[in-house]
């Protein structure tokens, strides 16, 4: 893939620099599993549908990983190593959207948490970093994934080239083809991205046996980099949403939110919006304010914005369904769509998932959280909106969270009432996307 | 440009909002005109061949600009709400390179100033935003301006969206056909791209009738911006770089630099890269460093590093020459390649101008700062063994300051050296480049 001037990979960097790091960047991930009433359903092998053991997901993950998966603890201490990284762009900004208030003409205070200063422009990193980091120290030397649109593949080979090992990133040919900038991006931090289906695995080169013309699939792309992963002892899976430590790792977005209003002089926030597709930013976002509420009595409300192309809490059944098309994943308890649900070719493409994050799909089982379902059109009017007010244009993602919240605030809020938005991206590699509503 | 549901363009903003700004954020520019040994040569008006006079310039730029233009006070205070507004994301982070550093393995101490956090991804709002205020507090309500690869047009048409006013951009045909991302990022912000030759002004119908297949020029979109500026009483015209009011509007780099480099317990920065274009992000960055030489005795070194395709300071003429390729423009005194050069078409597009700033070409021929040129492939490998070490693809016009640097630590550093890098932005929108070069 690369030229005889590229550089070499960087040394591999799972020890501390000794980075000065201030003390605004969280010690520790929150888990909310600490402070549920009820625990979350465990997920259950997909042959015996008995709930997964750690010898399970062995091959797949680094038994750290694994721990997180199943842990109650309510803290858990992020590495140094991590927290240096985080420092570059940790605590991300918290900003008061004075432009906005005064553009809409609110009393209300509005707030947002802007993910998109992240090197990948991204709320991805956050779990990126730390899953390098742990597989690197149990001594895996490569990670593969799969990605869509190529947020999740583009952060996780910055992470990679962070912490010194290799990344191969299957992306599903759709996106591979039309949208190349986030493969770019994955090649310059040194990863391997492959179009899928590839002839490199058995099920890429039976589903290109079957129909050559196909322009894969997230489900088609997950079966490639699960299967090149069992297969080699030196590499592992990595997956950027839906799991339990992935939640646990996002949940730095949450914390500093509780400790920036708290500088801000706040005493809550009284509701809160995030986008919602496998659940990762959501749940980062609202995880610590939901457990606030839990063990201090603070009434923080939690809106899930999803896409009326994809509305799996809105919509979807509550029940045990696979993570996959092709039924190769564990089950996982959650609201669905059916795994074989196919969304419509909406531009929020991180949205685009049949199920959602089992730990967000309980806390709205059990009332810790609600969900609301928006049209496209609505998102990019609201993000254009905000774009002109406050500057940032926001992923297409993240235009959900800005419509629900820019509703909320002309129909209902209340003078002075605290309302905190998760822009969990820009959107400046989705330019076309706008233009396109343009 | 816009259909029925676009929003409205946000109210007028030239009142402060009563943001609590922090005391990190600088509260003047800095003017190094205030320190030279000799005072910078005045711009020439191009018929009469004398001084400027604040007339001359009336036309095209409000009175505060121009009386920036020729101060020479030491600090002028940065309007409350132009403060606010770099708040959102400045100070911008300086960040000890400790990976880049282990990779090299260097015992030389390296920093870099990263300008990408900004909503554009660059330095460029820094005097976006001051030159929109005061154009808006003067009663201007439209701003035109020309844009090559569109940096600075993206930039100017944020600014005006966040100060509520309008702005209209001419891209270089070339670039407005082959690049549009940051034209859609233009149009997202509410402003108007035309591509250039237009057949909307006087000079571009001349140029059409002339060449209708013309790909255009910056010097003729200028031509087209000024045009229109010129003939509208409401609106003014507005550039992005080599003049020294936009030298002083950049000086927020540079001191913020020194006020971290304090913080991190270093006494001074060594020595300084910054890549050279029309000299903004130069100046910006090291003038503050170079005034502090001047007043207190420090004794940091400035490298200025160009493109090998475009090298104004190491190979051109320190002459009277034209801003402009068609000459319409005062004279100004620089380093120029020629008012009729056409560099060739190097990645680097931000780095394709014929002339040099004329306060940074003073500095060089005061002997305040140096200069060196840099191959194209150099900059690319520099720049990705940057993003490989620290997560950050660059600008392609930083590589260069970056390769300047890299070459430097490899070849001269002492131990504990503190080496300063300028990266003026992100290259997100840069990945083809980056792509061709691997």
């Amino acid at each position: 893939m690369t030229s005889a001037a590229t550089p070499a990979p960087a040394p591999r960097g799972i020890e501390p620099l000794g980075v000065d790091v201030p003390a605004t960047v969280p010690t520790h991930w929150y888990n909310l599993n600490a402070d549920l009433p009820e625990p979350v359903p465990p997920h259950l092998h997909p042959g015996t549908r008995e709930p997964l053991g750690p010898q399970d997901l062995a091959p797949l993950f680094p038994m750290a990983l694994i721990m997180q998966e199943v842990s109650t603890e309510r803290y858990v201490e992020i590495p140094q190593t991590v927290r240096e990284i985080y420092a570059q762009w940790r605590p991300s900004p918290l900003v008061r959207a004075h432009r906005l208030e005064r553009s809409l003409g609110t009393k209300a205070k509005i707030y947002y948490k802007y993910e998109g200063v992240s090197p990948t422009g991204s709320h991805k990193p956050n779990t990126a970093v730390a899953q390098a980091y742990y597989n690197a120290v149990e001594g895996i030397t490569k990670l593969t994934t799969e990605t869509g649109a190529g947020q999740w593949g583009a952060s996780l080979a910055m992470a990679c080239a962070l912490i010194g090992i290799t990344c191969e990133v299957w992306q599903v040919r759709a996106s591979y083809d039309a949208k190349p900038y986030r493969r770019y991006q994955m090649e310059a931090y040194g990863s391997v991205c492959h179009p899928s289906p590839s002839d490199l695995t058995e099920a890429g080169r039976a589903m290109l046996a079957k129909d050559p013309e196909t322009t894969g699939s997230l489900g088609m792309a997950i079966s490639e980099a699960v299967e090149v992963a069992a297969q080699d002892p030196n590499a592992h899976y990595s997956l950027g949403s839906v799991l339990n430590h992935v939640m646990l790792h996002q949940s730095v977005i949450g914390q500093e939110v509780l400790a920036q209003l708290k500088a801000a002089g706040e005493e809550q926030a009284d509701i809160v919006f995030g986008c919602a597709g496998g659940g990762s930013n959501l749940g980062g976002l609202a995880f610590p304010l939901i457990g606030q509420n839990l063990r201090e009595g603070t009434t923080t409300r939690v809106v899930a914005c999803e896409p009326a192309a994809c509305p799996s809490l809105t919509q979807g059944e509550y029940r045990y369904d696979f993570g996959d098309v092709a039924g190769l994943t564990p089950l996982l308890k959650m609201h669905t769509l059916g795994h074989d649900f196919v969304p419509s070719a909406i531009h929020a493409g991180g949205l685009r998932y049949h199920g959602m994050s089992p730990m967000v799909s309980h806390a709205v089982e059990l009332g810790l959280m609600s969900a609301i379902a928006i049209e496209q059109d609505d998102t990019f009017a609201a993000g254009l909106e905000f774009a002109r007010a406050e500057g940032i244009v926001p992923a297409p993602e993240s235009t959900h969270a800005i419509a629900g919240a820019l509703d909320y605030v002309r129909t209902q809020a209340r003078d002075g009432e605290v309302v905190v938005i998760g822009v969990s991206g820009n959107g400046v590699l989705d330019l076309v996307a706008y233009e396109a509503y343009l």
